[in-house]
């Protein structure tokens, strides 16, 4: 069992080399947002660039199209087909997995909502994704009413649950997760052969081959909507630079919670909102890149 | 009568756990803007964030979704039915009562215009709203007319009036409530059983148990449109998180003016915009925290 | 002739009141903004609040309501009829009138349009206003073409023509006019009964009784588009504030030019934008407050 | 062959003189973005811009004209034709060379698509435009199919491609550019009469005349989509300025090396985003208009 400090992160990553162009640093997609929800849909883009991916495009419902083209301007985004509640629907899923081809990851769940059509074509983009996926909120309960996708996924995935959707995957109760927070994300790695992010206090990354790390950054400060959303977009952001999805995880993980600590200068338990997290990411990851 | 003053204030609040997470730090519901007026949603939104609250979410008249779904990022909306002048309409009611069911408040009344089908809603809100009440703005004009929903409220009731509304709902004139600020606060509170918030120069803070505060932060430069939202969500943001009614009025208020003075650096009269005071809320209330 | 330096300026503004509130703060209107001018609207608003006007409500034409809700937030917004060009049009008229009635000034021109209804709608505007006007722009462009309701105008008028502008309300050439600046200007200012504010290096303003000041401030790294829409704000929400128009105008110039040498630091001729004045502009009010 | 050092680049642009207006800093014209890729317009505005344009225009498909009525403030948009996919159709070029008639360059490519429409539309105007050009993106991909226009240009034309655009353009392979970077541009810079700036570590620029420069400015943080439109911005807001192509496309390349090393604090390989390169180029620009 790990510790994620400042020693193991560093470890892990190094500058990138100067003649390194956007081709190289990876295409990310990103399934995420519906009516309501969008803000979700920004923050995962936006924790992608924050780390080093090269380039983003976001799936988006064609109602909300210009909503997200407001919200977000480098990273682009793909109208598709809705449902009538404006969420993706299983109509774009050719469209979508075309596009996957030639890309390095897919991070999808958050604020996709819960509409039959979307918990469609999320299953069958578990099922049929090329790339690593990075699955998140609205997609962990859907995998959890049905958790077959997940093990006939033809690609590596990584998971990220709070306690509450670790519970509805696992098919316990949220105590009983916490009490064990090691040997339930332990052992829900190894069974479903994903990675586990057990997010809270203290978040655990566990590898189905039995590594297993403890985050040892955040602050309270962090109980805020959209701070998940970040984190997703951080992780699929480092897979499609080409890291180890299990060192992706535990590195998004750990500057995660250190960007929170400085965004709030360690000096308040609340009032941080997920957006104040971005722009101190690109030197955290700088101080690791030149550590050795 | 109390002093609202650093002392006072600090030991009213104390670090979060670190194992706060945003399903523990309250979820608050706001009902706010109209065609012209989306503007005071979002800041009453984003004063609750920045006062710690987990979770946020707007009712939105359906066709001013787009706006405010570009307006708010870690805040959501939730689009409900409308008038013919773009203000939540009473057709909404089922829609908004169903969701409060499992929040912890709502904030109402910035912005919400004065149409009959949203005086309707407001009404009837306020009630039978399951959770406490924070009312600003328009909703005070329409309470003003006809005061019976409020003593019919079957949750707690804090008022947020500005001296003209003060005006209007004791049945004076401005002047009147200004001679005698405390007297007007104290005694309409007492017979409406409502927490009021008595704005302008030296803010007083009244409670139906005869407690009474008077604040000591604040700057002319707070004189200008927007300011009020940002406090309605602050203390609706306080109240979340499962501060005392009374204390998350007189936190809310003292804090406010201390972030209009950081925000103002204290070196100007004039100038400062709602949206200035965000940012700083933070670091504020980290300083009470910590202090004893 | 005056020279507006800080040792004038100081001398006309002093830190407002304690108990200053928004409604004593003024509201200024504003008429500005067509289809692909919107962000001139935007700056004429936002300039306005940051020298303290204490409300801000903006005429826009109704299909451009949303973009002008995203933009801003502050400031309100009032949708009006449009004409084929998204612009406002004369049928707006009863409207805007009846709306202008409480309140302080009218800022009128940037980016409306030369559409025939706007260009009819702003010349009744400028009869019949019954509060005073800050005219710019496109303003200025059809009133060069009809000068007669500057003759007929009921309320005070402020023009802040640039060279161009000036030449063809005054019938000269440009070199005409920039060759006898503080004639053409006084001379103007005393035929239309206007107080005129000649921009350029060296910006003039002049007034019917024959104050005439020069402004020190400025670089030209303010040659560039949406600087003058701030100054238009900024002058009309200095008026709201019940500054004497000339003084107001000689504030707002000389403020204008000096947030623009802060803001870009003294140190480039080119780069900034409009933008960049406007969060400056407070604290430098403040040190002109604080001076005697 | 000519190293671009600060030595070099600031021999080539002194501070603008006093009473530079608008009129006088250049008018830019810009056609970029269509449906999920509106960023790239932006911030081909915003570089110019930042740069000292004194006005920028861009040509937006009418129905996203709200889009970039949000995004942008100072640059003005002049809605046109557009495709079924959202770019601009062919049945935009009268509107669009006559507004070309007046003014200084047109910065052309990003994000245009290559919709059948678009594509007839960006020959037509490389061949007719009566300024300047400065031409990235889906504008090469497009004279990479069909080069004809670009001998037929009336105008000087400016190309910026990155490795795979000077490959498709040159008929090469991507290793055979990287291998040959100076001879390759160089070859088609005289070949086809135009400026080429072939980016990448070392970006290089060449004249038809012989001339021939190497950046040193830049950091692999910069590897992430929407640099390369800031740099269009940027070398087409120095060309409406007035400066000489090759010099302007050599001074726009040396800033936006620089802007990324100021914007990350040479403190990071990665997480820099373009919109972070915009607010330091101003005083970057101004620490080389005042070296001799």
């Amino acid at each position: 069992r790990w510790l994620l400090d400042r020693g193991l992160c560093s470890s892990w990553i190094s500058p990138r080399p100067a003649d390194t162009h956007k081709g190289r640093a990876g295409h990310l997609c990103v399934l995420s947002g519906s009516a309501g929800k969008t803000g979700a849909a920004a923050l995962v883009c936006e924790g992608a660039l924050r780390v080093g991916a090269g380039l983003v495009t976001l799936f988006v419902p064609r109602s909300l199209n210009p909503v997200m083209e407001v919200k977000l301007t480098e990273a682009m985004t793909l109208p598709v087909e809705e449902t009538e509640a404006q969420s993706v629907s299983l109509a774009a899923r050719e469209t979508i997995l075309e596009f996957l081809a030639d890309k390095e990851a897919l991070a999808a769940g958050p604020g996709i909502s819960l509409h039959e059509g979307t918990q469609a074509l999320l299953k069958e983009l578990v099922e049929k994704s090329p790339v690593p996926l990075v699955l998140d909120a609205d997609a962990l309960t859907i995998l959890a009413r049905d958790p077959a996708p997940l093990q006939n996924a033809s690609s590596p995935v990584i998971v990220t649950p709070h306690p509450g959707e670790m519970a509805r995957l696992a098919g316990l109760s949220v105590p009983q997760v916490q009490k064990n927070r090691l040997d339930v994300a332990a052992e829900f790695s190894r069974r479903h052969n994903v990675i586990v992010v057990l997010k809270g206090h203290g978040t655990l990354v566990a590898a189905p081959d039995g590594r297993l790390a403890v985050n040892t950054t955040g602050t309270p400060a962090m109980a805020s909507g959209g701070m998940g959303d970040v984190l997703t977009g951080m992780i699929a952001g480092l897979v499609v630079q080409g890291l180890e999805p299990f060192r992706a995880a535990c590195l998004g993980v750990y500057l995660h919670g250190l960007a929170a600590e400085e965004a709030s200068g360690n000096a308040t338990s609340r009032g941080l909102i997920a957006t104040d997290l971005l722009p101190v990411i690109p030197r955290l990851i700088g101080r690791l890149e030149t550590e050795d």
